[in-house]
């Protein structure tokens, strides 16, 4: 393998999570360990930063600026849910990167990103372009095939567990007053989110809070969800419920959106399946209902992320690195659990093609036959994601994170159109 | 004076904060201290567990489980919004003390809880039962009179600071879209919580997030809503609102209830502020407007306490039970702050008459002309109340919160009809 000397560039895409700048925070502190990588440039919001050459110098970032990267959550270099379509879009990026020789390509971000990623890397192949691509996996949401679990999921789930402890403490001081307690969660397609709520649970206590856990997974029907919060507050002094936004009825339409229409990618808005669920409380239980929306406060928690996840997110940023030294490309990074009872994780690799738009469903089967909880499968999966704390520095009383000098790099081409 | 031997009852009332816990933890370790008292219980479920008889022996419970206290949001003992009305009613109350040979109540709350703990008070005096009455202070809402400020607030502005910077990061990151990022907080009357989020500002920088703070003490108007809102958008690329609960209309109507009628207390049920003024973006803006809403969470969130907060939480239980013992009684402690730039905090007492049903409002000359900034007057107030972070025990990734073994006290009398 000849040694391809050049520039790299990385860019985050698509929703921003707790953890996705340790990602970033990995792919420079390895860059710095290759000298075949001349400069290390961020890419500003995604791909629309790289279309109007919006690149930033991140080796003259101060370490400390670095380092503070690890505990900051949204997305440092910016995001965007641009979606490039037409064939000058794709070609523009290449003029973008070999104007600038960016001979390594890392891309944070989901399936949709993964996708981009994909196109671009087969591009530069067609044009014998020499590129390097790799995707590094991001996204809450948890599903991306292939890869084990995402880096970002471990985090939300621990916040919504922390979440669900503390109101739980609440609900119970208040209780007596048959009190319904709703807390809406993400999720658009899956219910990884909603699900890994169940690890607020202790261990051989079925009956601690969440009691009620809602999956787009499993129809929702409104005769059931009543049945199942009576159920809940003859036995406990109050109703815990947990509900992922997504929530989906019998024929596969959204129970709750907020009428914002859909988004660029075509993905419904989401938003008040909470509200919704309450008002059905209301209604045919008769019980006073509350709810709380962590909206997108849960996937910047960085105060109350996952050490495991922060660690995971840092190392897939070095892996990609690592791989695209060694030759690989059109791939992503991938995380690869151990076979023992002790959890582990190595990276891996796998194609952009695999990934891109694909989704992975929660397993059936590690629902209960109840449809509202999880059993020991799940547990086993999304325990070990959510260990370990972070320490976020405060600064008079609040978290401190980074922010970046952005020393942007000069422009070499004429403006383009986006 | 003379000893009064007897035993000891504590209570929590109204709604929990993160360290009303912290504080009955300080009525216990300073209890211990005084052979006087004889038996420290714990009321469950506030003025219903007394008339009810509903006692729990604090000493009993391990010294882990009361440490833990310190750390545990919610009402351990349990709270109620039940209100004493009737006569019949407080003679309950003083016959269950009686019956206990309770010499000693240490009552948590708000308002209303300190109304009802001067009306205990009032009563044992006219039938001279010798008592010892002190009130301990709680409320988020920061709104009992005298008291410099109240355990309680600082977490919960702690808190919401954490989320607004968190919130910001993500915004910025997904920013050149007009974003309007809505975070609304509780506050029924006084708008002390929402002006909290202003501390999430560094200093000396102006335009940081929350860019634009809606309180109950400004009535609201539409159209200067919609006015801030596009001003902020040509300045930033995104507007990060927060919004009290208890937003009042010029005619001071609440603009948005959740329909759920008043409580037991006669007050409104708020919620719905965030989506109100997500709809008004929607609809006069034209730009896509995202909601979170913390709900309970945000009174209940432990994992990101101020350490000031329960610091004087702890200091606030032990000084009721040294005032009691000193002779004290119809009182509650009060937080006294030196005069000095560096904060210092003292506790002394005040008449219960003089807390109960009273309000403290925001001044309003420490809310900004623009009606939605605080000023460096507010800053000096509550910067040191979210000074310190509280080190909460994890288990299994998870926050571990005290469970009170509740070692029943036996009934001495006939069941009351509440």
């Amino acid at each position: 393998m000849a040694e391809l000397v050049g520039n790299c560039l990385v860019a985050q895409s698509g929703g921003p999570t707790a953890v996705i700048n340790a990602s970033v925070a990995g792919v420079v502190a390895e860059a710095l360990n290759h000298n075949c990588i001349e400069e290390i440039y961020g890419g500003l919001n995604g791909v629309l930063g790289i279309l109007n050459e919006e690149f930033i110098d991140l080796a003259a970032e101060s370490q400390q600026q670095i380092r503070s990267l690890r505990s900051t959550p949204g997305a440092a270099l910016g995001t965007c849910r641009y979606k490039l379509k037409k064939q000058q879009d794709f070609d523009r990026v290449l003029e973008v990167f070999k104007a600038h020789n960016i001979r390594y390509f890392f891309y944070c971000g989901g399936n949709d990103s993964q996708d981009t990623a994909d196109k671009i890397s087969k591009l530069a192949q067609t044009q014998g372009y020499d590129l390097r691509v790799i995707g590094v996996p991001k996204t809450i949401d948890n599903d991306l095939p292939v890869t084990d679990h995402c880096p970002g999921y471990g985090s939300v789930v621990k916040y919504i567990c922390a979440t669900v402890r503390e109101l739980a403490c609440d609900n119970e001081a208040m209780g007596q007053n048959d009190l319904v307690s709703i807390l809406e969660v993400m999720g658009r397609n899956a219910g990884w989110i909603a699900a890994g709520a169940a690890l607020a649970k202790r261990r051989d206590h079925p009956y601690d809070p969440p009691h009620l856990i809602y999956l787009p997974e499993t129809p929702f029907s409104t005769e059931k969800f009543v049945e199942d919060v009576r159920r809940v507050l003859k036995r406990e002094k109050y109703c815990l419920v947990v509900v992922g936004e997504g929530l989906i009825d019998k024929d596969g339409n959204y129970v709750a959106t907020d009428g914002a229409g859909p988004d660029a990618f075509g993905h419904a808005q989401l938003g008040g399946a909470g509200d919704y669920l309450a008002g059905l409380v209301t209604q045919h239980v008769g019980v006073k209902a509350r709810t709380a929306k962590l909206g997108i406060a849960q996937r910047a928690a960085a105060h109350c992320s996952s050490k495991t996840d922060n660690d995971e997110a840092f190392l897939a940023g070095q892996a990609a690195v690592k791989a695209a030294i060694a030759g690989e490309t059109d791939k992503m990074v991938v995380l690869v659990r151990g076979d023992t009872d002790h959890y582990t994780c190595e990276t891996g690799l796998a194609p952009l093609s695999e990934i891109a738009n694909g989704v992975k469903k929660l397993p059936r089967e590690w629902i209960n036959e109840d449809g509202v909880s999880m059993n020991f499968q799940f547990f086993r999966y999304a325990l070990p994601l959510i260990q370990g704390e972070v320490a976020v520095p405060y600064d008079n009383g609040v978290p401190a994170f980074a922010r970046l000098e952005k020393h942007r790099v000069e422009k070499l081409l004429s403006p383009y159109e986006v």
